[in-house]
């Protein structure tokens, strides 16, 4: 979290925090997630008897602040790292209460914008040590233009959710769906299939998405357009992006242009355009190499000398390293399990020749390996 | 936050994460944080009909935890730095809700592991640059000794009740709220004022208090008895403290030795000792100093450069410098009126005679000075 707040700033947005709970009538509006993410809100009454609901992502209470906070100077661009939850089945790289890491930038309608968040959380993964990833992006216009020109307007909610699914139960099954829903749909996967290069350039929203694709270009990152990109929310309006780097944890990051869900909160509309980044999965990825190397746990030869022991590890502290001393009275042998049970790295023996000499044994329990060490030392070589 | 978590680590607490919401029976338990807690508990069903709550603090679900997981290598030792919930009167440095930064030491009954959670937290705020705070202590025995004493045992969760106001409604209304609990209640304020030094040497709690003050000072940290310290919560067993910095937000730390809690989750019987940080009131206290200086808008004075700002703000970033670009396709007079009205202290102008001759002119916006720089110089000039 500290890379990507720190990536983040580099890029200008700057920390906003909103609170885990909304009231209900806000989470659930119409324009705002959608019926799919309405049934999966944890939904509560405070004692007043306000309908509450923990949040579901971080937009919709960004949303919220920025319509009721007009006065703000725009571009207003703002990060966020923060819990959120959905009632949903838990499943691998799936939580009810999850981290997400978002970037917004409200106020620009301009696919600069775009490309910056995206190139934002790409820097954010590379920073992270991601050598390869996906970044595939389409354009709600070019999906509303595409089932208009199929004459299914009245149903494009219905089209949405079920070519959502591709790439989840097949081209056979999606069809099916599609044909459920209306006997011309399911001719929008060939649409769809031919792909992006294909499409008649007048139709709306393709020249925004090449747009896009040569403004990312700039930061040198390369995009793949996919018609058959979605997003599960109903609050996008234009671009929306996918990033993935495989490992079987799905999409790592997601988000898209959203320019009418601020006026839907009372404000003005506001252009509006984020991504985010779902920590869970990252961290999952990155199967986060834990604990540091610089951890030594200083053993209590004979408990009188506790004091010695607990100034040296202080000692050590001031100078970064993770200091362990007993707190429960162990004999040395005691302390020396715990070690193991552990893992340890090194031990630093506090006996009263150690302390006399004003030298330390500090041992080294994978190799075995004992060095005299005088405390100034200790940090030097431990560092 | 990255301070906390660093120095905690120091010590040899490990980060633990434990979800948002438990259940209500848990969180509500008895010996757990008691009635007036319970009243502030936000609750609610989840869909399948069990009863949930917002957590009021990280004590509670990380003692569900170790119940539930006896196997852990003692003492278990961890941090966690979190939200909590309260329903609660929003008022000065008190939120409904606001973060918590634990650490809390399991599996030992020594007064070593309370002093080592002190000083931890003691050394959080030294290196978040408090001068001088206070650190008053008591212990849960001492209090029940003199409760018992008075032969007042069977009211005792009332007398604490009441006590625990002496700081905010003064001595003569603590009386008056004691008598209307028993006659003889009042006296016990005299035990009270008298102070730790008075009491008799072999009343329960006092040697173990005595010995808390010893232990401490190993770590060069004064802390200070007051038998007037009762801290709100039921589980409580021994040692408590808090600690206060001034500033009018009241104490900012707290915590104590908590026994008995474990037990009551269905394990085992567990000493523990923890403390929390409350991180709004330190934050109020530090009235952090936002935003770094480090920080650049790059003016794009022609679009067609927007290609060349892009790669300089980016070439930037990479040297950890903070730098922003136009993304809504303002003219260069209102790119400088978004730097106004953001303060953001230096601008970089990127024109096609700076392009060309690659040098570009640093305008420091405070003193309005100019430097020419080229764009390795610029990273090095800000820093």
């Amino acid at each position: 979290m500290q890379t990507v707040r720190a990536v983040y700033e580099r890029y200008g947005y700057e920390p906003l925090e909103t609170p885990a709970f909304e009231s209900w009538e806000l989470l659930s509006a119409k324009g705002g997630g959608g019926d799919a993410i309405r049934d999966e809100i944890y939904c509560f009454k405070d004692k007043s008897g306000r309908e509450l609901g923990l949040r579901f992502d971080l937009t919709v209470p960004l949303a919220r602040f920025i319509a009721s906070n007009p006065q703000l100077p725009k571009p207003f661009k703002r990060y966020q790292i923060g819990k959120v939850w959905r009632y949903d089945n838990p499943q691998a790289g799936r939580f009810r209460e999850f981290w997400q890491a978002d970037i917004d930038t409200i106020g620009s309608a301009s696919v600069e914008a775009d490309a910056e968040c995206l190139a934002a959380a790409a820097s954010v993964l590379k920073a992270l040590g991601f050598k390869s990833f996906t970044v595939r992006v389409n354009n709600r216009k070019i999906l509303s233009a595409i089932v208009k020109s199929a004459g299914l307007e009245s149903v494009s909610v219905a089209v949405f959710r079920a070519l959502d699914k591709l790439g989840k139960i097949g081209e056979a099954q999606t069809a099916k769906e599609l044909r459920s829903i209306d006997p011309k749909a399911p001719k929008i996967l060939d649409i769809i299939k031919a792909g992006f290069s294909k499409l008649n350039k007048s139709m709306d929203g393709v020249s925004e998405l090449g747009a896009l694709v040569a403004a990312c270009k700039v930061y040198g990152l390369d995009i793949v357009p996919d018609l058959s990109l979605v997003r599960g929310l109903d609050y996008y309006t234009g671009s929306i992006f996918e990033i993935e780097a495989g490992g079987g944890v799905g999409s790592i990051a997601g988000g898209g242009r959203y320019d009418r869900l601020i006026g839907s909160f009372g404000g003005q509309d506001l252009p509006a355009v984020g991504i985010s980044i779902g920590i869970d999965r990252v961290a999952e990825l990155l199967k986060e190499t834990t604990a540091t190397e610089k951890k030594v746990y200083i053993a209590i030869v004979k408990d009188e000398l506790r004091g010695d022991a607990i100034r040296l590890a202080n000692a050590l502290r001031a100078e970064g390293i993770q200091a362990l001393v007993d707190v429960s009275a162990k004999d040395l042998r005691k302390q020396l399990e715990y070690v193991n049970s552990n893992a340890i790295p090194f031990v630093l023996f506090v006996g009263p020749a150690e302390v006399k000499a004003g030298s330390f044994t500090l041992r080294d329990m994978k190799t075995g390996k004992e060095t005299k060490l005088t405390p100034k030392k200790i940090a030097e070589f431990l560092a």
